[in-house]
């Protein structure tokens, strides 16, 4: 994507270095942090200054290939590798691309006869991951865009754009190419609470797409498909489990039993990386609980023009946080990936076929 | 209710001084302000200084009364009356109490001879509303608490307590009546956004009547109630149309529908004063749009102890802000009046054997 007449990516490595946008910064500031280990990289992770869940997976994958760097050049070697795996694999529950991206990194490294080969190649694997991740979120945007008319106004939750993942995103992705190719598009962005990611980050991805929208309080779009005001929803996903279970930002569920109460069309967008075919329905996909901090206050741009937060509850108020949820397959339409559109049955028959 | 030891009205008058609480200013600060003339005191509606379908109803017949201790002494005075009549009718157009209440203290004014007669008898009105606010949630309070079992784990939506009303509440008063008849009950309070009156106002409340609750994003009550972990939704009410439709909050018809979905109940609580015989569907309410900056920015307490606001969107952005929505007669388990509980289509045959 393109900030400021330049070319970036959400995340990338640079000799032993990863480097990745701050999204903890954004939309109020666009800045690039530099993670030199992989424990930094993993705590960039759990403190979500990377976030989404492509973009996650190749964090992941980065991080895995600085373990290797890093790693002692004796007998010591996969011992440290082990520590580096849990290290990144404990940072976040629910996206499945991490885990993907961790074991392919890991994989890769038993193939070569010397540990400077393994070097070599665990870079070259986390490349790979996240050039795959941009090459099959265009490709989600080319597919998915064919379900999007002329006017067409889409609701989406949280972000799921190219903020998300490496490059185009998922969910957004459609509404990229279609916007790309002269299609009016108007998006609705549910803020998406508690972190905000629909209000900051898809509102600043729009914006420097040039896409008209408005964010909506995740309390209103309901009401918005119930008035005739939205003809679809196109949401990302952290983990779809094998019955087409949907794992995703939290308010997700809410979303697509309206609109399956509305007769609107509820798409899911995600490269197959995110499907778990070890998963075997929804309800097995750990949901991660995070800091009832993040309910109790709002963080942004103080008036003073540096970043801050407001305490919204009393002092003393509890809040539960459950970062994720799950969509059962029965009120979502279609799954877009790299390879087509599939109903949630569809994707459970080609789990089956490959086994 | 009580706070700090001492009893108070959301909303009061003391000679020609309408005095209430600051609502703008709770959590955090509890400040009683006065408004010295009708002006003010319409401004603190639009404001939201007051807010909440009774407690608004209320100000309105305390303003309406401000409206008639203020009119000139001469053939000025009906004409002064349409005026203030005017100002107070258009602060916020959804509530339909607050017509009931301008109308009820105006219809006074035309029974006495003597202007000053006029004077005393639009003061007692103002009064009489009041405390038949009071009086019918306290008895919403009694009916409600009976559909409570013990242990309930209870949903509720923006803050229909004590603070919405002169006293007691709405929606929060068969769970004030029930938790002082030692019921156990649980709470969770959604957020609320934009203007958080869940997570500020509502647990405020609750913290102060000693019920253990959680506060809750708005996107996650649907997820909570599909894993089991909420026995039943009480919302409050702005406006009941003839067939039973209701407005409220936005996010209340998303919140009625997941029930409706899970086959949870979903109760309405209201003074009868709510039900707007004229308007025959949800449809015909008039939904107010409020100032995009409620959904772009959230207010509440700085790190440094005052109250102030973070910007959450980028820039440029732009919102949306619808402050209620509609939610069908047939989500609606039942309605629950200071004369009983009622289903949609009870409301709906007693305006028709009333007419």
């Amino acid at each position: 994507m393109k900030v400021n007449g330049s070319s970036f990516r959400t995340v990338w490595i640079e000799g032993n270095t990863v480097r990745m946008i701050d999204q903890t910064r954004l939309p109020h500031f666009f800045e690039i942090v530099d993670m030199p280990t992989h424990r930094e990289t993993a705590n960039a992770i759990t403190e979500m200054t990377v976030r989404g869940a492509g973009a996650i997976g190749a964090t992941g994958g980065y991080g895995m290939a600085q373990v290797v760097l890093e790693a002692p050049d004796d007998a010591g070697f996969y011992d440290y590798i082990e520590k580096g795996t849990e290290t990144l694999a404990k940072t976040r529950p629910t996206a499945q691309n991490l885990f993907y991206a961790i074991e392919k990194v890991k994989a890769a490294i038993y193939k070569p006869d010397t540990i400077s080969a393994a070097r070599d190649l665990a870079v070259e694997m986390a490349q790979a991951i996240a050039d795959e991740d941009a090459a099959f979120c265009e490709s989600i945007g080319r597919m998915g865009a064919e379900l999007i008319t002329d006017g067409a106004r889409i609701l989406t939750h949280c972000n799921a754009g190219w903020l998300a993942f490496v490059d185009w995103g998922s969910a957004l992705a459609p509404i990229y190419w279609a916007h790309r190719n002269s299609l009016k598009i108007f998006v609705f962005a549910d803020e998406t609470r508690p972190r905000g990611q629909g209000a900051s980050l898809t509102a600043w991805e729009l914006m420097n797409e040039g896409i008209p929208f408005n964010i909506i309080p995740d309390n209103a779009s309901g009401y918005l498909m119930r008035k005739g005001e939205i003809d679809m929803v196109i949401v990302g996903s952290d983990r779809i489990a094998a019955n087409g279970d949907v794992a995703n930002k939290i308010g997700t569920y809410e979303k697509a039993v309206l609109a399956h109460e509305l007769g609107i069309p509820f798409y899911v967008a995600a490269p197959s990386s995110t499907i778990d075919p070890k998963c075997m329905n929804g309800d097995l996909i750990p949901i991660e609980e995070r800091s009832q901090d993040e309910v109790l206050y709002a963080h942004g741009l103080l008036d003073n023009g540096e970043l801050g937060r407001v305490r919204l509850a009393p002092a003393g108020a509890s809040a539960r946080n459950l970062a994720f949820d799950v969509t059962p397959a029965c009120y979502i339409k279609g799954i877009i990936t790299e390879n087509g559109i599939f109903s949630p049955a569809q994707i459970t028959d080609s789990i089956i076929r490959t086994e």
